[in-house]
Formats: structure tokens, C-alpha cells, sequence
């Protein structure tokens, strides 16, 4: 099943620089990690803000969760997650 | 997968009365038959309102939409889907 | 009487490990004991969110007002209480 | 247990005026029984708007739902309700 | 004229523990004195919420922001204030 | 007491241009008479809507309902009041 | 340059059954010819509503315009666009 | 003084096609006029939706208000409008 | 031109008392001076918060910037500006 | 492509004064390069506000970003993004 997700994310201006560095690299090798398990099926930036709009797949909405928190920035993030259905069109779109 | 189902249904005032007698006990018969094959858990009423909140399992969004769908009243109801994910005090519980 | 309750909860960056620690179970503890007191009935996470949508049975707003401020967090949560009443579905379904 | 509920009432500009004198007046009439009876409490006017304010007292929220659907204008009434807590300094005035 | 009254207090987490119960006491003293003055007619908790709904009597808004402003807790207190008219059934009710 | 007053007017479509024409002058003639016994004190126009902005002195809510409900375009106005205090500015001013 | 958009289909009640059915298949092929023109990236039901979430891939908004203008149901449609940026993530991906 | 223009236009379903069509010429030709009068600066349509955001130079609100409601579907129109001053970066970029 | 303002001012919890002390009282300086140069027409306070609404006189949006930011607790306000236009009514009254 | 960009800035309250300086003047540096390159077309201050409202030229919102995020003082700022299309009228102009 798919779901959208909207992620922003606000580090605290006091992090120290490594602290900051070391968590950046790090969720972006988690998101190469959900990516490459496809899990994470697309992904975009909110532009001008510290936000992005992502295309999960996950079996239900307990999975979606366990994979959102497994981001490492995931305590400095507001989430809001929409489940979606199947389109007719995309079924036609298959024959 | 559960979820927690919002509708508020809006009857136009210019419904001819039979009309309207045989939609409400259409609504309540599929309702029943959703409660009988466990995919409508619980349903509330939201106090004053023509509204209610209910809990839904469903395999994922899809099925959920074929489910709220199939209700008679489906083309006069506004719905907001909300998925639910499991918490972890319902699994302690169930030890 | 049941009632739709969400909570969010944010605790501080600075909080210590340890008290972070003791707080959570404390809290797990005390959902544990409204469960079995049967007065929290149902609980969801909200996926993505520190956050959750829960159910109560209680005598009155002002019993419920007491079973959630008994909860550990509580300094930290924000919460919404949503009135529910008996929905005629499940009067029928009790036939 | 004491509830707030707010009240809009929007009838049809279209209503015959014999039909709107009609509803008017089984609506407050309406008004006085539930104030003898103990479930209104207190009733305001939204200054400029065609909308209240009221206190009820009712067991729960489904007699709450079984009183203000008993207005012969419930049917164009927009109500939302909120429960309401007994605070301290009420019980502490009472000594 | 009377005044429906919402205030939600957030005290800030590093009040000293002594400094916020002789705040408190303050506050409740304060409390008893408007209703004993006749200002503060009602008050209820919201549920789950460090917040509260009142009904407050005052000859005009300057007056109201008087009786709201002497509370000790005023300085961390979000009010917002609906001016309530006299509704007829008030009015019949009292023949 | 002052109140700041917002007024939105939404006249359907259909209705006849003759009525339109002697409604609006009748809404007219009664803002006259309000400015003239100092209850509208002042009136500004939303640019680009059919809306306006409006400064009552009343008693109380009371009498601002039956000032702004005799404006013969009342039943097709949304209004909203919002309640002024004295600020002490003025209060120096007038010094 | 893709975007993410939202509609929301609110077809009138008295719309003639024929008429209502050659519009929707009219939608429908408009649909799949986006899609085979690889304009129409994506396409999900939000489910419980009337209403879907797209991806669409255009030069720029007033080529989005155009291809959303072009849905034989448009005229009933409510719409929403928000442009989306590259995430570095798909960029890594790309290597 | 410039302001910013939002502009949802909303025809209703029924109105005859040769006045719809006179109605649009109409208003593209008032929109010429707007634009060689210096008046409207720029326009631009809100992708997907029956909307404009548009930039007008007009004395003041009066007169801005004169403008758009001489606007032939103004009577159809949601109008909001933002004032603008004057920023620092544009003055220096006079120089 | 006049503008409706609304100000909501918010001095940090930890500002020395007579940084506090003096801000206040440049702030009621600043006021007088905007009063007595016409610039502030009216002033009231919203009861029951830390803010107020007022109604200015300036030139275009740009002067209004200047007064506003000249006022010593700028720094700490949250402002919001409404453009108002000349009511007819305001103009028949001047005959 | 033209975007609306909407930009509100809050520098922390206890950036030293010589840093604050610094970012200001890299920031009206930023914003003169970005005109000269024809970028930002258009700027203006939100009276009242530490906010302004901009027009941007960017090729795609992936363009846009990196532009709105090499302002120095993008940390603080909180951003909001609107597509604009060609407006026919701009077309019919340009004859």
C-alpha cells in the first residue's frame, strides 16, 4: 500500500557542527537504504522550505511507522502521513 | 489495517420522502452487513451532528474505499480517512 | 460514557536520558493500568507522529480530565477530547 | 454532566412564511420545556448572528444527541459540542 | 453583559517548583474573590487541557480585561472572549 | 461600549431587481439613521468585496444584536463582533 | 518539472444520467491519453472521497494549466497545484 | 501604492452560453483597458483553478476598490487584496 | 488612507524589569506622538491579551511601514494591516 | 517560469548585534546579484512585518530552491511557494 508523506524538519540552531554533519549523512544513507529496499519510491523537495513530500510503500500503517522513526533526523520532524488507494486509471493503464 | 472514518451526510431538502425512508434503511442494513463481516468495527455518533466516526479494517486504502463506497448514502457523505497504526500498549496487553 | 481522545506529546530536547527513560515507563506503566482498569479501551499510534488517538470509557468529562492528567506526560502533551455517543448500528448489532 | 454547545441555524430562504411562523414557534417552545426540565441551562444570542450559545446537562453525550435533535430545527442547524469538566474553584465555592 | 470567556495557561517549564505553587494558591484565591464578587459567574475545565471556559459578568470589555488581567497567572495565560447577548427564551423563561 | 463589526452580504442571484433596489436603499437609509443616533460611528468598505468593516457604540451585546438585526439586509448577512476595551492611549489623549 | 495536484470532483445532483456517464467516460480517455503522453505521471484516489492526488509532469504551470483544463470534468473540479523540486536523494539514486 | 490582487471567479452552472460568452468578452476587453491604463501591472492565472493573482497601482483602497468592482464578473467574484510597501532592495536597484 | 492594525506583542519572559520598565514607557511615548501627529486615529485594547487593534492614517502601505516599525516594541510584535476603503455611507453622512 | 514567493524571517533574539549586521548586509548583497541577474523580478515588504513578498524568474522549482536558499539568512526564514501561469491577457497585451 502507498502513502504520502510530508516531513519538515527543524534542527535546533545550537546542534554543534559534527553533531549536525554527522546526523545529515547519516539520514541521507537511511534514505538510500529505503530507497534501494524499496520502500521509499520517490521523493521530493517542498521548494524553499526544510521539507520534502515522499511516496512510501509499506504493508500497513504500523510498518510506515517503524520506517519513518528509522530515520535518524525523525526527533526534529513534524510528519503528516495520507494512505492512498488505487486509481482506475492506473489499472487501465496496465492492460 | 484499522482506520478512523469521519462522514458527515448531507440529504438535499428537496428529497422526496420515500425516497429518503428507503436510502436510510438501505444505509442501515449495509451497515449492518459491514458490522456481521467484520470490517466495521465500531461507529459512533457525533453528538448534535448528522455525522459519525467509525473504525474500519481494511486490507489497505483501496478496499477501504470500496467499503465506505458501498454505502448507499456514499454521494451525499463527506469523509476524511485517517490510517491508524498499532501502539504498543495494545501489544504489551495482549501478553 | 466513551470518548475520541488525541495526544500529542513533546517532551524537551534537554530532558536527561535517565529521566526521559523513567518518564516512558512510567508512562507505559500507567496505560498498562487503564487498560486493565478497562477504562482505556482502544489505543492507535498516529504513524509518523509522537502522537496517538485513543478511546476511553468514563463516567464524565471530569473523570476523564482525571484519568489522563493521572498519566505521566501529561505536563507534556497536548490533548483533544472528542465527545462520542451510541450510534443506533450498534444497538441493532447487539440484538 | 455539562456540555457547551454552539448552535447555527440556517432555513431556506425558499421556506413559506406560515411554515417558517410554525417552526418558530414549536422551537421555542421547545426551548422552554427543555429549561423546565432541568437540560438547558443557560441559552445566548451570538450578537448579529442567526446562532446560540447553551449549557445542557445530560447523562452523556446520547441523550446530549437525543435533546438538540428533539428542535423542531434541527434539521438546519450546523452544532458543535464540547464537554465540559467540573473545576476545582466550582467545588471549593460550594463549601 | 456577560462574557464567554477561554484561557489556556502554559507556564514555562524552569519555573522554580516553589514559585509556581505560591503562583498557583494566587490564582485560586483570586478565583474565589471574583466569584464571590459575582465577575466570575461559571467556570469549567476543558478536558485533558491546562485550560479552562468561564463566564465572566462585567459591565463592558474594559472593565472584563480589568477582572481577566488581575489574575497572577495573566502574564502566561492565551484568553480569547465572545461577547454574549440575552437570548428570549432567557427572557420568557423569567416571566 | 465600542465593537468593531464585520459584515460580509450575500443577496442570491434570483432575486428581483426591483426588490434588489429598494432593499439597498432601505439598507442605506437605516445606516443613515444609525450614524445620525451615534450607534455607527464609523463604516469602511473591504475593497473587493461585499463587505465591510464597522464601529458600533452599544450598551452591551444585547443591544448591538437588535441594531445590527434591524439592517433590512440582515437576513442574508454573515456578521462577525469582535469586543473593544479602552486602550490608556486614549485615556492620555484625552488628558 | 513535476507537480503535485489535488482534485476534488463535485458533479451537480441534477446532472442527466446520460450526460453524467458520457462525461466520465470522456474523463477517463482524457486520462489515459495523459497518461500514455507521460504527463500524467501518477494517479491515486484519496480514498472515501471524490477526489484524487496526481503527479504531472510539465514544462511549466501554464502547460499544467492547459493539461488540467483540458479534463472534460474540469469545469466541476476544485484543484490544487504545488510544485515540487529535485531531491538529492533521487540524485544519489541516479548514480 | 500597488497591491496584490487574488481573484476565484465562480459562474453559476445555469447561466445561458451567449451571456457567458458576452460576460467574457466583456471582462477581457475591461482587462485591456485596466492594463493600457497603467493600472493593472500584471496578471497571472493560478494554475488549475477559475483564479488570477493580479498586480494593480491605484491611489489608495477607494480607488482600488472602483477598479475591480468595475470588473464586468465582479458581481461573481472572491476578491482578497494584500497592500504592498515599498522594499529597501527595489530603491536600491534605482540607483 | 486608513488601515485597520492589529498588534500582538510578546516581551521575552527574561527581560530585565526596567529594560522591560523603559521599553513600556518609549512605547506609550511613541504612541502619544503618533496620536498627536494624526497618524493614529483610534486605539483599543482586545480584552483579555497582550495586544491591540488600531486605526491608522498614512499616505500608502510604505508610510505605514515606517510608523509601525518606529514604535520601540516593534521588535517583539506580530503585526497584521487591513487596507480600508471610503463606505458611501461615510460620504452621504459629510453632506 | 514566474513564482509568487512568500518569505517571513526571524533572527533569534540573542544573535550578537555584529552578526546580525553581517547577515543583513550579505543579505542585501544576495538580493541586489539576484535582481541583476534577473531572478528576482520583483520585491516588496509586507508592511508591518519582518516579511516580504517576491516575484522569482527560475527555470523549475528545483532552480527555485537553490536561489531562495543561497540568501544567507534562508536558516531563519520560513517560506511559502506559488506557481504562477501566463495569464491570457499578458499574451493579448504583448500584440
Amino acid at each position: 500500500m502507498e502513502f504520502l508523506v510530508r516531513i519538515e524538519t527543524d534542527l535546533p540552531d545550537n546542534l554543534p557542527v559534527e553533531r549536525r554533519a554527522s546526523l545529515l549523512a547519516a539520514e541521507a544513507q537511511r534514505g538510500r537504504e529505503l530507497i534501494a529496499d524499496g520502500r521509499l519510491l520517490r521523493i521530493w523537495r517542498t521548494p524553499g522550505r526544510r521539507a520534502n513530500v515522499s511516496l512510501y510503500d509499506a504493508r500497513d500503517a504500523t510498518e510506515l511507522h517503524d520506517l519513518i522513526s528509522s530515520l535518524p533526523l525523525w526527533p526534529w520532524m513534524s510528519v503528516r502521513v495520507e494512505p492512498l488507494a488505487v486509481h482506475p486509471l492506473e489499472l487501465l493503464d496496465a492492460d
